[in-house]
């Protein structure tokens, strides 16, 4: 769920009533926020850093189901009474702050305001449409073009070209995109040709435009992605 | 959505509104419901049959983002002012029935009666959960895997063993469970040494039990997915 602050900025009345009620954990890189499984008391949204939400399966495998930063709410859960966290939440990277708001104040909030309660149907929504769209993405984008996926968002607010910094580290990346550290450097590769140049976790993007060429030609939500829109800007 | 009939069972007063506005429609296969970007103007509830939800990629690439069966609901999107349907709705057997309910009544609805809000959220939140979880089992199952998950939600009702008939055409399937159908092929080979037999359109499943261990115990909601929990019941 993206866009909380947005969130926020529609309901002021209940911002007033969490704000004070908010427990801000600034942690450092590799701690656990939240356990898979724990009952959801809290809500929580990122202030700054990267949060990885992972799940395990019985024979040991890992699975990145999000990456959370500046912005992102996590735990959604705690919306719904007796409702566990469905995921583990870890910071990887130094300076992560995050801010808890109490479920149960949320949940009473939500009784009494409609509004409210639209606003987050709606984010609910966009989260169910943002994961359809990555689950597409699985099967009908080439690794390359989901790397590129992955960079166009960093050019949020960027126009023309970007010299981007990938935030996280590459195994993480590319697990996050379902791929193995060798198919990642190979997209790496791929990339160049459509002019994107990626020295360690620095990235240079020459021409968004023919990124974008590249990758929104395969995927369905092509021309009214948020990507793009927030490109369009 | 499934278990939308629960929803509505859980709140008459919102059914009393609902039922005299709805729209019966009965389809024979291959019929379009919903074309992808038009204004979603009504949601919909499966009574019978089944319908498949498609995304098309510019370069023409078909996904199968669901299908849908007796008590889902598709359509969602008619939930939210000015939005529109984000897939393609068409029926995939003979005789399907679709009840459609007009948006603006159930957003005025919504807006009146906070406990439906909440049923619904919550609703949207499973949603959200099983996306995530498909998205897991892309890369976390084998293909087997995959298609074992399939049949253990057919055999829900059914105790110890089970003979049950795949409802969707094969290259359907394959699709939906993102594989190619010489794939889907292979995997009814390996089940076989789980004690899983299908023929054509039938499948015998001889213990539940053993199809189960070889494939939850590969996924991280093991013990507490809505599979395991009806097998339970």
């Amino acid at each position: 769920m993206s866009s909380a602050t947005q969130l926020f900025a529609q309901h002021p009345h209940a911002w007033e009533v969490l704000q004070p009620l908010a427990r801000r954990r600034q942690l450092s890189r590799d701690e656990m926020l939240l356990h898979h499984g724990d009952a959801a008391t809290q809500l929580w949204l990122v202030e700054s850093g990267w949060v990885k939400l992972t799940r395990h399966t019985p024979d040991g495998k890992e699975t990145i189901v999000g990456l959370c930063t500046a912005g992102d709410v996590l735990g959604e859960a705690a919306l719904f009474p007796y409702a566990s966290y469905p995921y583990d939440a870890e910071t990887i990277s130094d300076d992560a702050v995050l801010l808890g708001f109490p479920a149960e104040t949320l949940r009473t909030l939500l009784q009494k305001d409609a509004a409210l309660s639209a606003s987050v149907m709606e984010l609910l929504n966009q989260r169910v449409s943002q994961t359809q769209l990555k689950l597409e993405h699985m099967s009908t984008l080439t690794a390359a073009q989901r790397l590129g996926c992955f960079l166009l968002r960093l050019c949020h607010a960027h126009e023309g070209a970007a010299n981007l910094k990938i935030p996280v580290e590459k195994h993480v990346l590319a697990a996050y995109l379902g791929m193995k550290p060798e198919t990642l450097s190979r997209s790496q590769q791929q990339l160049k040709a459509v002019g994107v140049e990626v020295n360690g976790h620095g990235v240079k993007v020459n021409q968004i435009a023919n990124l974008r060429e590249f990758v929104c030609g395969s995927c369905s939500e092509s021309g009214s992605c948020d990507v793009e829109m927030a490109l369009d800007e």
